[in-house]
């Protein structure tokens, strides 16, 4: 079964809005053993969606279209759907009866001189929407299955799972494929490739397709293997876990699977019973977050005290004065007493803060945008560095909140 | 001039990383006045490569490829690309060049046995990558322009400002369209148009495009203008101007241009000498963080206390133990103490505080996942309320931070 995904938006073609959609269907595709084919943006403009939707049937058994549902003149995917198939739009009984119960709810009265969603091109089916008031359409033609969703990310998801993965028989049979993931860091991909394990690549590539994924502070090293054999994925797993913890690279693998590195701090501080918590100055509140995206985070995470100003830094951190002054904000000086200082404030047993320049302002002569003081207190030891990042702005953010967190792993592993 | 962009990615296509690199060339061209006309993901393999390829030649001047450009065995774009052409691969000295230069700066050693990065299809240029390895290629065949840059977006953002825009002589060009837009806040995309100003649309689409693009708690109208007399173009905004603030749709728009809620909650924060602050449980940092992503935050900006523990919650916050056992840590009563007792922590003109349940744990018999206390302190006055919304755990996370900002923006208004 492969799936195309016609994305209609002019918002996201011009930069105004970002694609979310894309990424939901192909992990929740991934996780269910298929793989999305392709996935394309194009403008709401019938040339553009003839040429994409033939294109798109040619080569892919299901194809999914978003955006353009909605109840204003620039929604035109129902009109131009029908065009392409020779349909007419027809009044649609179970599309208005959805909608005057959306509408209901809402203590408002659909009025279907004014709206356009009860009507639907012949032979499609409506498609029950909850978080919105478009219902989704859905037909079968000659083999192939067309299915149109709202572009609104919440609705597109919960429609996905709700309306569309039920409609298609072999997407709930078993997995046949798996992804083992090897997540390492402190090495570039070259290094790994080239010095470290120069054979591991062909290697792999025995028991399967393998791909490299390079981020900031390490490299996933992933292999895909399938098969429908349950006894023959385990022993192809068994052997790509044997020439991974037989290699040079054994020391360099922080996590095998695909959690991300938050989701391992949070399992790790469980299982150790340890309290987290932060003072974050240039991270402004990403690295918190990234912890509190991670469900069940709770139980671990006590808090965080976002200390943008000196002022904040010296009230609530307990940072000398006489540290700012001496040494800066962005200093090791001061990255060590706001750990030193949040550990006592949040009442935790870990700490790790950050203070650095996001840009584009605050560099100075010694100091460049991208510096970073990463600092960590726990009852036995406290320590900092300065680090150096490359970027703008909200990548500079997201690299100090990365460095962070790895450096957290790497306290948490002391325990 | 018309672009396409190809993205070369199984990692993307299974749900391994999020694209991003489509919304920023769409944004970067958009302020020049161009339009993205499409953009498609496609699988690392020769024959989607080959489709695409026919495909988007055909119809745009500028083709855009990222990614399979790395060192590992599964990075192809180059040799597919010479197959397309029917082009040999050759060494390339300007590219060898380039990444010998890169790795002696890293103090390592470039081996082109190992590596291929100085191999090109003949008729190729190399372009310099400021940020990695990988030089990207150019060519001009038949009147179009193909780009490949690597899929790392920070190498994709800086060689395509710095190597590929230069390369168009007409982008740097005059802009010739402009995109006015009225951003709203609490009615509903259907309340707006088949209510409030039944005729809005038609009146303003006869000065240009328009489009609707409804937001959690409002929705931004958007008229896209285009001419290339600058005095015509002061015509129709004025006109469009004069529809929308004479409509009844005026004491509705929050903003009129661009900016998000961020940053006009900066601007506005400056402007009045306002010093601003939050307390934070669900959103946990989420809040503070889309502040502290706005360049210029730190001048209103002085921190905010994550309290996602109770503890916390009393130590800090000074919300008062028996508040947290009478109404729960999830309630107007205790949203209003975190306020009052940031404010005093802080030292800040304005709090605006979030204490919610993301999910999926955490629901009462009467608090389900979605609920949300927001309260604010100012001198002047501080309450708070409950509010209820849904979807999984990040999109709650956004959806009470949204909220908590456009509070915070309603109060900023009162000063």
């Amino acid at each position: 079964m492969r799936f195309s995904l016609i994305i209609i938006g002019n918002e996201l073609l011009n930069g105004k809005i970002q694609d979310l959609n894309t990424h939901f269907l192909a992990s929740e595709l991934f996780q269910r053993g298929f793989e999305l084919r392709t996935s394309q943006l194009i403008q709401d403009n019938e040339s553009e969606f003839q040429t994409a939707l033939s294109a798109h049937l040619a080569n892919s058994e299901i194809v999914i279209i978003t955006g353009g549902l909605g109840p204003t003149k620039d929604d035109l995917t129902k009109k131009m759907l029908a065009k392409f198939f020779g349909l007419k739009m027809t009044f649609h009984q179970e599309a208005y009866d959805l909608v005057k119960s959306h509408y209901q709810r809402a203590n408002r009265t659909y009025d279907k001189e004014k709206s356009d969603y009860h009507n639907l091109p012949q032979e499609f089916t409506a498609l029950y929407n909850p978080q919105g008031n478009a219902p989704g359409i859905f037909a079968q033609k000659d083999e192939k299955k067309i299915f149109c969703l709202p572009g609104v990310p919440s609705e597109f998801e919960s429609m996905l799972l709700e309306e569309v993965f039920p409609r298609l028989e072999k997407i709930s049979e078993k997995k046949s494929m798996r992804h083992l993931i090897y997540k390492t860091w402190k090495l570039h991909e070259s290094q790994i490739f080239n010095d470290v394990c120069p054979k591991l690549w062909e290697e792999l590539e025995k028991y399967g397709e393998v791909s490299s994924l390079p981020h900031l502070l390490g490299v996933d090293i992933a292999v895909k293997i399938d098969g429908i054999d349950h006894h023959k994925l385990q022993t192809k797993q068994k052997a790509i876990h044997a020439l991974m913890l037989n290699s040079p690279l054994k020391d360099y693998i922080w996590h095998i699977g695909p959690e991300t590195v938050a989701e391992v701090i949070i399992n790790q501080a469980k299982k150790k019973n340890l309290k987290i918590g932060f003072a974050e100055s240039c991270t402004g509140g990403l690295l918190a977050s990234k912890i509190t995206d991670i469900s069940g985070s709770s139980s671990v995470f006590w808090g965080s005290i976002i200390s943008y100003s000196n002022e904040v830094k010296i009230n609530t951190l307990n940072v000398s004065p006489k540290t700012l002054e001496t040494y800066g904000a962005v200093s090791k000086e001061t990255a060590l007493e706001m750990a030193i200082g949040a550990k006592q404030e949040l009442g935790v047993d870990i700490v790790v803060t950050t203070t650095g320049i996001a840009g584009p302002g605050g560099a100075t002569d010694t100091k460049p945008v991208g510096t970073v003081g990463i600092g960590f207190a726990t009852k036995n030891r406290s320590d900092s560095e300065l680090l150096y990042f490359r970027g703008k702005r909200t990548v500079l953010k997201e690299r100090f909140a990365t460095a962070a967190l790895f450096k957290l792993l790497e306290v948490i592993n002391e325990f």
